[in-house]
């Protein structure tokens, strides 16, 4: 969906931007040559996006030019996984007292930012999701973008309602917005913690979870307890920072949230990455190391590794043998109606293959089912039902 | 090890090459210069091996030039999978009346034959195993190669004095020759497994077990019949062939033999193909499938593959963090150390970081144990216990 993105380029913009990024000219030409730099479609064909990370400036960044200049509104940076807690925790935090550990929760992520006067949602990746927009607009205190024009809310997406990850295991009927970072357009620094909590009680933003801090040198021990009863509660993990936000975060999860990225994994067994599943199970290996597991516990995590590998497997091949298409299931609820109808165009235009349901009225607003479609483990799962070899 | 392998080229060797193989001269100096075609060294240096599947040509396949011409000894042709057995027996080999089995055991493929008056036994990849042709010469009946020096033998080396996959599981003593396919020097062609059969009985040689012919019709509940068995004895499974050799054999393979493949792989997980585990563990969940298996063996499979999986991750990281470098342990046994210096030789040239201890006298022989080192699973895993992110 990429190529041919940008069209013409207008020169004397080149030229602007070769000024404000401080790249030379044939770097811009070919950032925008190759759609690494990719304009957006549609009503919001004024903002850019980067597709690949470049030099210091993170994939997903966006920019537009606003008064003469240009705005930025950085990226997520990618966080680091600790595959032990210790040293990886000592190492990495080495200097500070203590560390601030918050819930990693499980949707998906979206800046919402005042972007020339307009409050948007944009996704990891950049694209300005309509869908989540309308959400964002919905759910938050907007006074908070005329207030803080120049900063940028970073959270999570969470809830049952939710195109991309859907979960019943935070208590949230519909979705909400879980804000974990607030960052600073164009240098995209963060807030200190304190700070960022602060602001956000005084506009009720809900907020991810916060153990507090915790002293670096018990950090290990005490954080394998809190990754053990969020576990239990098929939560994911944590993000270990520094209060004052100088140092990056680090993250780490529980074995449940690696099992159930694999049970996702290998149900569409020919899409997913071949790397994600290979990662998620070697943490499965550090993890029982780590925690000098006895014979017993070794047992009930092997067991649930096999199971959540090859029930999702056996589902899907099961499934095509009877004649089903493999598809993912999600909901939404919008208010607006139009919001549905260029949120499936906004799919589409990203390449996934769906299919929306006829919408059902719930209270002033409406539910959608939406079908994407796994053509790829599909396909291939038939060949191999009518007698295709591997 | 490949670069710059060729050297300087006979120009009028390139010549008589284009004549035999009928390419053009561009093409066959493109496979020189990129080592798609690659001179053998030391006293074997009159040997090419094709590094690469070129048109119908396998990689693997050996060439060098008798007589005024060229004499081809072909690569070992890829064995299709089946992913399931019904339908895939009846589509592959519709028309047949009955298929035969043999067993597929588990060693390195190797063949042996008569080049230029001395008996060679080449490897898979097409390199000239200093280790195996001394044993193919001890074990073999070499009349064979005098009666038919236009045949050469394609078998497996198996048992545990074996460097490559050394198993102790078919009760031999040391290592075996055993032959599956006899096929033409030049066309590659196959004899009839009759005609085989007659050969290989001729001379002694030792030969893959053999199911006998099966009716086509009802050879997906017998072989999985038969799958069952030997998985229970832990051997890897079955080639189905046309009994002329005119249709491509199939393969398939037990339960036991993809965890038994997952068990390596997983111990070296850095290493391993991540398409190799895959493939594996995606077969489990079709055999689980075609075979209707209810819940019981269900959980018997996916606790098997759980702990194929788990068991070798935890021993490699725990023996890392304990201080152990990783290793692979094989050993070979030679009539003449001279054997095991140019082995060791070769595997240096090969790229395998190896140590080979000091033999011990056997009988008339020497057993000598070789460990072979596992850098990138050793180093990633040190690192990750150094406190390194992923």
């Amino acid at each position: 969906m990429n190529k041919g993105e940008n069209g013409e380029i207008d020169p004397d913009f080149v030229a602007r931007l070769v000024d404000y990024l401080e790249f030379d000219e044939g770097r811009v030409q070919h950032l925008f040559e190759k759609n690494y730099l990719a304009r957006n479609w549609g009503k919001h064909d004024y903002l850019f996006r980067f597709d690949k990370e470049i030099s210091r400036i993170e994939r997903g960044t966006v920019l537009y030019e606003k008064d003469d200049s240009f705005e930025v509104i950085m990226g997520f940076p990618k966080i680091r996984r600790a595959m032990v807690l210790d040293p990886t925790l000592k190492k990495h935090f080495s200097g500070l007292e203590k560390v601030t550990v918050e819930e990693k929760m499980n949707g998906y992520n979206v800046r919402v930012a005042n972007v020339k006067g307009e409050i948007l949602a944009i996704t990891r990746s950049g694209y300005v999701c309509p869908y989540t927009t309308e959400r964002a607009k919905e759910k938050l205190d907007l006074r908070f973008f005329d207030d803080f024009p120049e900063l940028v809310l970073y959270g999570e997406m969470l809830g049952p309602d939710n195109p991309y990850v859907p979960k019943e295991i935070y208590g949230i009927e519909s979705v909400e917005f879980y804000i974990f970072d607030i960052r600073e357009k164009n240098s995209g620094n963060p807030l200190s913690i304190a700070r960022k909590h602060e602001i956000l009680e005084k506009y009720d933003f809900l907020q991810v979870r916060s153990f507090g801090k915790i002293s670096l040198k018990t950090a290990a021990e005490e954080i394998a307890k809190i990754i053990r009863t969020l576990g239990e509660k098929e939560h994911e993990g944590v993000v270990i920072k520094d209060p004052e936000m100088v140092l990056a975060p680090l993250k780490y999860t529980s074995s449940q949230s690696n099992c159930s990225d694999l049970r996702h994994a290998f149900k569409f067994y020919n899409e997913a990455g071949r790397d994600y599943m290979l990662s998620r199970i070697v943490r499965e290996g550090f993890q029982t190391v780590e925690w000098d597991e006895n014979e017993a516990d070794f047992k009930k995590r092997f067991m649930q590794l096999g199971e959540s590998i090859l029930n999702p497997l056996r589902e899907s091949i099961r499934s095509v043998k009877n004649g089903q298409r493999l598809y993912e299931e999600a909901k939404i609820r919008v208010k607006d109606l139009k919001t549905a109808a260029e949120f499936e165009n906004y799919l589409k235009r990203l390449g996934i293959d769906t299919i929306f349901e006829e919408p059902q009225p719930i209270g002033n607003e409406y539910l959608i089912i939406i079908k994407k479609i796994n053509k790829s483990t599909n396909d291939k799962t038939q060949a191999i039902w009518e007698g295709e070899v591997w």
